[in-house]
């Protein structure tokens, strides 16, 4: 999906900073796994299915997180092009992959490794599933298994 | 123009930071003020003329700003609108205004003080060009001017 | 009061960047006015009276706020020195104004107008107090007038 | 050593964000691996011996990260302790290995993997010293080996 980078995600360095990187991984997996509210403008992904807010019954806790950096990413307006996919799916976690690339003016491919050309970065993102009122693990729903089984591929796998 | 938020801009009271705003309207500048690579996507303002970079022989300089909070913003991932106009231009600053609105679906008039609906914010921010060389100001240019001016209307007019 | 600044402060031009210096000043605003917890380190101040968090009975909310730039700040680990000092208060709202000076090893003098070398920034916030049951401004209480009278002084004088 | 948190570190759900947690361990690095300016105020760490900045003979290049949260941290004014020591150092890179811990009034122990309460975090970074002239990863030094040895320590192990 296209991700829109600013010009403070540089750094000193004028490269998009390491931590800056993680902010546009945030961004893609908002958006791909978070439900859309009725009157928001932008495409509905069939993976987001997750209710959010102080209100919603579930919330999601980021565990953890692994990346590695290829190449070094400069400014440009052009949205970078960010790969999302699934690389497990537990009984209350998920892993979400991710490729970083350039954004090609015609167009984003939606989800999946990418062939051709390295990506800027690899990473992955392990999400919990909490019950908001117990503050506890509770199982991925039949309904969010089955909405995300269609995008589980192969676990990114880093170099390291 | 459009500008994209993204979760992090919230803050812990689940609204668009009081700082972050100023992010917001520093990308709509560089936008609207920046001359685009020519491989980069997405429209090509008229005003965008000023070269940017190490190397570029004029930087510009914030030399101030004003803001005036309305309203809250939440998150939404439809773009806010920016507009965007041109207050005075002087012997070797620019004023440049602000307000930023709700974004329509049915698209994002591109600049002129907002008719209608309450903003969620008015700003200006003075920029001054600088020539790199000598790290002092130095005079708009003709080219400048001329590229402004059709920009220019009543500074914005704060409450207070 | 001293404030730490972050090499990620910086922005691609190698200075702390313009909407960053507002979130040095969001940093000393937060530390002078919001209660301490009780089991927090650091000096407790005697404008710190406002009860803050979700569950507080008042919150604060910005209403405006302007800078002057006067010179840009590189990066350093001795934190900067934010004066601060209290230029109006309203019935519900506060003006907050602030310099930001070099730190220098031998201290922090508290509050007032710096006098001697030129500030990196002069800035002011307007604040205004809200009640949090009903969304609108509350009356600013004898107590919080009483903590806060002492540190009035003349409000920041702008050069534009 | 002690990183200051900042109240924006919080996201909308008043935890310091997960991207943020990056930040804190960037600015942990930069304070124990580059070397401090002779006018800096600050301990001079013994492993501060990288020279940095645009006109510095090596870089530094973030290669890769890994993390695992292991329970939210709130604000507080108090410091994180953030533990650092480096996992492995090979021909041209090295691992930087964190915890992040509460941070005790008494003090701040400088080094090595926590005894006692469970961290809030715990993290890898893998740097490669890069040569500035070609951009191309260079040996690390014997006296960058030597002043580094010293806090060699098993590398951080993660639960998944």
């Amino acid at each position: 999906m296209p991700v829109h980078t600013r010009w403070s995600d540089l750094d000193a360095y004028q490269h998009v900073n390491n931590v800056e990187m993680f902010r546009l991984l945030e961004e893609a997996r908002i958006t791909a796994f978070w439900r859309h509210s009725p009157d928001e403008v932008g495409e509905d992904w069939p993976t987001a299915i997750l209710e959010t807010g102080p209100h919603a019954p579930s919330h999601t806790f980021v565990a953890g997180q692994q990346i590695e950096y290829l190449r070094p990413l400069g400014f440009t307006r052009t949205p970078v092009r960010v790969e999302l996919w699934i690389g497990t799916i537990g009984s209350a976690s998920l892993q979400v992959c991710y490729e970083v690339h350039d954004g090609a003016p015609g167009g984003f491919p939606r989800t999946g490794p990418a062939s051709g050309a390295d990506p800027y970065v690899r990473a992955s993102t392990t999400i919990v599933v909490v019950d908001a009122a117990t503050g506890r693990p509770r199982r991925i729903t039949d309904d969010e298994r089955a909405a995300w089984h269609e995008f589980e591929e192969a676990p990114v796998a880093f170099r390291r």
